[in-house]
């Protein structure tokens, strides 16, 4: 039981209800301190399997649940729902949107990242990328409506491009989009239209580099794109896009018509690295020292995402179990510090293994020694993901879904839903 | 089998793809018709259980199916996912939203109801009602984040407000709404605040004429006023509401607070009766002759809440057995056409019982001679509820959230989501 919590204890205000901030949170439910943890939505979204809302595979409550409600019999801790609108360093508070201040004592920023066009922005109105629920429902809705508008087009050319789909980027987020959507066009919609064949969609995984999963051994990248291909998805590797517009992507003077574009090709820190006044690194990251603190601040923390953490010559990268990790060790670093110890051992990241899954029945895991592929890596990302996701009802409904999905190729959420404010009648 | 559908069938258009409309399309699988079912969204929405996506105790996939799906294997039917702008009773044409119009041989409009203020739309703003999936995402997005809102707000007279709810229309949909709402003050939200007690909040629910549940026989209200007393809601019959603002709800010159009012009092008619310029009722429903067909056109149906249909002096309640029975007979009559034989006995609705559930145990069945209260109607409920969903996986999955919420108390949907273009800063 933590020593009598009260407004005189040491207050620590984490910033991003994600893995880090409640990792970090949960790590301090027995140190002397009061938390307040500030996100600007209410629930912990289980990032991974975004993607599966996005594709109509599972609903937006099964991967994600309520801070409060994960939260609740951790007495030391409050939850409240805000933005952060500024951070001043030399009187230790956090300006909030709704007008208030929080004083901390201790600071931990772990508000994650977001897309990043590499200077393009104005793609984003044709491209979007997939990192928040509203996210994933908004590319649901226009990847359901393309087929929607297929079969009720009479030109034969403006079908072909509401039936041609590209994702930009092949890391394991546009890996995984790429052979979901192949699968979607292929089975789940086999029936159901009389005037297309959504098996003849084009789903096109564009990736600048030479390989797709270039984070993973070579050999389970060649293993990936041939269980994309043989999915029906067009792998086009070594080719950088230079537009992306309203008709499609560009590549230099080619237009590759494609009314639904999806990017997944790279992302940038949330924009509070910037508030708190201090040197980035280029993808707006903020740099830390070996217990992740602020250089020269050592009561400001950065963790997940929006940390910048240099290890054997290459960055930390962002994934969930890497910003997990970094929440537990500022976690320990404050315990440690409060109760008089002497420094905690620099942080040290453990990979753990790397999974893609591509469709219902292959994946390809690099789990360092081990490698996998085939069914067996997808059963292992299956129970993975299950176990790691917050909440025994979520990992049930999960389950059901895809096992459902799983024997019937049917998917549990197709289901367009109207923006609000806006008509069903959009270009 | 049906005859050879082609080009030169008699084609059905069926504008609404809920209960009437997928009844009346599914009747017709086997006639020699080509059918387009036209609908503005994508799915079949079991409207009964939208109040529990409203109360974050089912997502919105659980209670909805699309079209396309249910429909797949029905050769005869084409699925178009549109919006009705005009009806031509001469030409026998349908204008569509995109500019394209669609011939019939027969007209089926079946496209529902919406909400209606009596005049103040105004109030709208203020007092949403729940007809669609969408009304009721955004209700549970308000109703969540009313207790964020109290929770962050130090003064107690608006802290107050934030906790006040306010359900005007004491119906069906009114009861299991002030049932469950008190459910989720009272249990489910229960650890969760710091600065708030959640059970604090005041539940009430209000309503113009003597009783609740005034199409139940009179005992059954009784019984459903005591258990919603029970459950801590506030129950104001004889109350009717003067004007509904920012500030609350109006009874005359008082004025009571509260910052959620929703809107379970009215509906009308969907705008199409309009549409076929004939004499509507006053709710803008559009009265049909015994076979469901309107006045000196036979070739145009009207079923389901559009309809107005008389019977024994009192008019066809707006439910969803009745909206099934009228698209099945409309089907029905149909086909005897077709066939050459004889007319089919005039339309008779088969009342086959009333349900209304509050909260997790509670609720009441009328039967006919039969009345359930409390627990053995809350399981009829329950069973008929799952009976008639659509769709086997749909039936496993509210099962499994029920059982849960049931066990629990926990509601399985409790996620906020951003509006497209909103901050999360709403007063």
């Amino acid at each position: 039981m933590p020593d009598a919590v009260n407004a005189s204890s040491h207050h620590v205000v984490i910033v991003g209800g994600g893995f880090a901030g409640l990792w970090a949170t949960r790590g301090l439910a027995s140190a002397p301190v009061r938390i307040t943890l500030v996100d600007r939505g209410n629930h912990h979204l289980f990032q991974p399997l975004l993607y599966q809302v996005a594709t109509a595979g599972l609903s937006a409550p099964d991967i994600a649940a309520p801070l409060r409600h994960i939260l609740r019999t951790q007495r030391n801790v409050e939850v409240r729902m805000a933005t952060v609108t500024g951070i001043d360093r030399n009187t230790r508070c956090i300006a909030l949107a709704d007008g208030s201040m929080l004083a901390y004592d201790t600071l931990l920023l772990a508000s994650g990242a977001t897309h990043a066009y590499f200077g393009n922005d104005q793609w984003a109105a044709h491209a979007p990328g997939l990192k928040t629920l509203e996210d994933a429902l908004m590319l649901r809705r226009r990847l359901l409506l393309a087929f929607e508008r297929a079969e009720a087009e009479p030109d034969p050319e403006r079908r072909a491009a509401w039936l041609s789909f590209a994702i930009v980027g092949g890391g394991p987020t546009g890996v995984e989009l790429a052979g979901t959507l192949a699968e979607i066009a292929r089975h789940t919609l086999r029936e159901e239209f009389r005037n297309i064949d959504p098996a003849s969609a084009r789903v096109r995984l564009v990736e600048a580099g030479p390989r797709v999963l270039s984070g993973f051994p070579e050999a389970l990248s060649a293993k990936a794109r041939l269980q994309l291909q043989r999915l029906g998805v067009e792998v086009m590797t070594g080719t950088p896009v230079t537009h992306i517009d309203a008709a499609g992507f560009h590549l230099g003077a080619r237009v590759v018509p494609a009314r639904t574009v999806v990017w997944a090709a790279g992302v940038a820190a949330s924009p509070l690295g910037g508030m708190l006044d201090v040197e980035l690194d280029r993808a707006g990251r903020v740099p830390v020292t070996a217990d992740l603190s602020v250089p020269g601040h050592p009561e400001i923390f950065v963790a997940g995402d929006l940390a910048s953490v240099q290890q054997d010559g290459r960055p930390v990268p962002g994934v969930a179990p890497a910003a997990k990790q970094m929440g537990r060790h500022v976690a320990r670093v404050v315990r440690s510090r409060l109760a008089g110890r002497g420094a905690v051992p620099a942080f040290r990241y453990r990979d753990l293994g790397n999974l893609a899954t591509i469709g219902r029945r292959a994946a390809v895991a690099d789990l360092g020694r081990l490698h996998l592929s085939g069914a067996p890596a997808w059963w292992f990302w299956l129970w993975a993901h299950v176990f790691f996701l917050i909440g025994f009802r979520n990992r049930l409904s999960v389950l059901l879904n895809w096992t459902w999905a799983y024997w019937t190729y049917q998917r549990a959420a197709r289901i367009i839903l109207d923006p609000p404010g806006a008509g069903s009648d959009e270009g």
